[in-house]
């Protein structure tokens, strides 16, 4: 039994399997984007259809395999458990009348990311760089909720469109930290009636930015920082230690053949000093 | 008494007392929230305006608790004075025909900040690196206001709406800046009657955006000097000075070993020669 | 012959030889740029179109005459095959009526990239720092098709000019990835109809942002890396390393000269003994 | 003659004449702005005249002060020639028609730059900073002549607004460089006609993002490195050599004492032996 999963393991993990996998997924890919354009699906629809059906079913079996060949490991690997997640969606009832089930299954090609390996690399670099922002990201979900609530009482009634809810506020807020129109769709129109929103605008934005800067800042250091343990530290640091111990090694050595040389000299004199005796 | 405070101010800093507190201040942030909602307010107003006027008093019981259990050096903490300016905010007329003060009270929620300790450390990251930005700051008010007289003289008779004033000039210049719209509502326009117009505009959006890359890179070198002092200074400099100090204790004591036994014999070829005296 | 490809290799490497071709790549980028004015070519067209004409066989002369010198070892060096490939577009049926040909001619002035070498350094860096972030950009390309699948569905039948197909998709997503826009011209227009939309357009936004934030990140730590490496290790490993050698070399030395103090001496004692026997 | 000379440079660069020159510019930059405001100018336009006539005879005193002072090294220091320029625009017949020329006396105020020390410094590094872009921006420039071109003779018939010249053309490629409105303005419209335009548009727009990541990766890592010069190399090596070194002086003073010590052993031995004989 253990030999066969093993056969199995070694079988799915094999690099023409998993090039085979990354094949597939990028045939499917394209026939679930024809799936969208009407006129090639007047003429192949049945065709990209089959192949649309036929495809999750080599997923199953891959992610089945392995998961006969790790046993009860599977889901301690979390990219198993991405992959168990988004090959399920693909069996939703994708025939129904809801169109966003069929829209959803496209998520499928990210198997793609834990296939390979750079990709799943990147990923886990991202997401270990998270938590270095989730500080100011939480500060600046604060600040726009605040920031929402004040524009919804102050202007909300004037300003329906914009400001007409807290969700509506916080849309619009979202647009000044992202500076887009905030101008001509915004800030100029308000202005025409509270001429003083300006000067709650203006600081809204150049504080939201700043803490994005920070936010940036953040990522930025704490990929350096990892540079900087990786290569001053273990280069700098243990090459120099290196260096010192091989001189120090054999200035030691010398003090020891000298400490020696001392101790026969001594020896010698006392033997002789007792010859003269 | 001293015993009182004591206690008093453990308990305010407890574990239990401050996640209280931060969950009062989520409930408050939410009821501040709903209170902008006229549906809700319909239905559940009294309840929801019982709440908004119990919790700044359990924030006054808090903040009034470590001021009591900290005496005098109370307001030598920054944070202290921020959480008194915020929750006297709460206790002004809210009442009252003024929607803005109305509107205010949810700055109260800004008190997690003081409370949560990461958040803390964010803000007073943020606070610590604004006067490495402060000299391009100043520059770029300089430049702007500078700007601002001279396409206020330029061309604010011909677009009083977007040059007409100082102020309206200073804001169409931050819009050039964070180049918003600049092209279709500034320049173009402005270039019809005023074609080298586009010889004033461009090179100010240039050095402003050069002003800010300057700006961020102070930011960001400020970052890394902090990272470089604890890492390379801290790791580099006092483990290479660990290990060279430990290595020349050795190489000392085997000097002085050395020494020892070099005198130690000449005492005793002194000894014997006085014998052979 | 070897001595004659030298002499060709050398005056076509000489420095005058580079300035003047310089200086005819800018008289020509000139020509090729008045080519488009209708009222400079009405008076002057003749002189320029037989500067257009003459100044590519320069170019010929000049890169024909590298190849001869070069020899085999020509092909090798990727700027020559640049260079042949944009001048090559300069003999393209350039009178005929594609005008999108005629255009092409332009082309060839990025032939001063290969000829002024701190261009050749600073494009060659950047296609250097291209690997670093291939995984990103590959990453941000599948979640963007992934995307467009998906809004293609959900609402390309109600705003055909947006998500009418895939391409059409994968624009107005990369518009706003780029952030322009994207509240008046697709977030908000698609809310009407659809408001849960808002929770599909800004979880994309912020996505493709954080990534486009590593991407930046990673050319950045790359740079810095080949920086610490130059800086950290070359310097203070190597200074260090010499400046502990040059000690060492002299802490040896004084001990072998001791040892041999010592020996010599032993010797005499020994001789001494010897003699007193 | 010397000792005048000395007094007067003692006296205009005294902290007091600084502080008050910078107070008067302060003071010159709000009646320049007041200047602009029409109803201010109806009701005190006497007295603000008054004061932009005097001022700049202030400014005159003080830098004719400092150039009588220093003699002919006054205009070896760049921000004295920077001065001169800038307070010679206040000169420029400012009653005249030219309106241009009225609004250019406020460049005055960029006297204080090179009055505060702070100021001084920020400027001059980022002035630094600009040889470290310079290919960069030259390959930006040439890389939008050549699009400009092409773009000019594709596009110039069809949208004679945006590429109807080299000039509008690019003025049209700089906001794609800068992405403001690149979708509703400049892509969309041009797509309607030419479809392909976008794969020109597009690449553009990613090119001259990537050279502009690359400009600002290159003015962080000047400064980085700057950073790094100081503290890796002063602090690092400075201070392990130093610890080195007096470590190394320890050990060889030993050696020395070390020595001297056998040295005498082997006198006395010497002596003794003498004596013996």
């Amino acid at each position: 039994m253990d030999g066969l999963r093993e056969t199995l393991g070694n079988l799915v993990d094999h690099r023409v399997t998993q090039r085979f996998i990354v094949f597939v997924l990028f045939l499917n890919a394209l026939t679930l984007g024809l799936d969208t354009a009407p006129s090639v699906m007047g003429e192949y629809g049945e065709l990209i259809d089959n192949i649309n059906t036929i495809i999750p079913i080599i997923f199953v079996i891959e992610v089945g395999s392995r998961f006969i060949a790790r046993g009860s490991k599977f889901f301690k690997e979390s990219w198993n458990v991405f992959d168990v997640v988004i090959i399920s969606i693909s069996f939703l009832p994708s025939g129904s009348a809801f169109s966003a089930l069929r829209a959803l299954r496209i998520l499928r090609v990210l198997h793609v990311i834990s296939l390979v390996p750079r990709m799943r690399h990147v990923v886990a670099a991202m997401i270990r760089s998270l938590p270095q922002i989730g500080s100011i990201l939480a500060l600046l979900i604060i600040i726009s909720y605040i920031s929402a609530v004040i524009v919804t009482h102050l202007y909300g009634e004037d300003y329906p469109e914009l400001f007409g809810s807290i969700g509506r506020s916080m849309l619009t807020l979202f647009q000044l930290m992202t500076l887009e129109g905030w101008a001509a769709e915004v800030v100029r129109p308000v202005m025409e009636t509270h001429p003083y929103s300006v000067f709650l605008f203006i600081p809204y934005m150049l504080m939201t930015a700043f803490a994005i800067l920070n936010l940036f800042t953040a990522v930025l250091v704490d990929s350096m920082q990892i540079l900087q343990q990786n290569y001053t530290y273990e280069r700098t640091e243990q090459q120099t230690a290196k260096i010192l111990t091989d001189e120090m090694v054999d200035v030691k050595a010398d003090l020891l053949a000298l400490t020696q040389e001392i101790r026969k000299l001594r020896g010698e004199i006392e033997d002789r000093s007792k010859g003269a005796d």
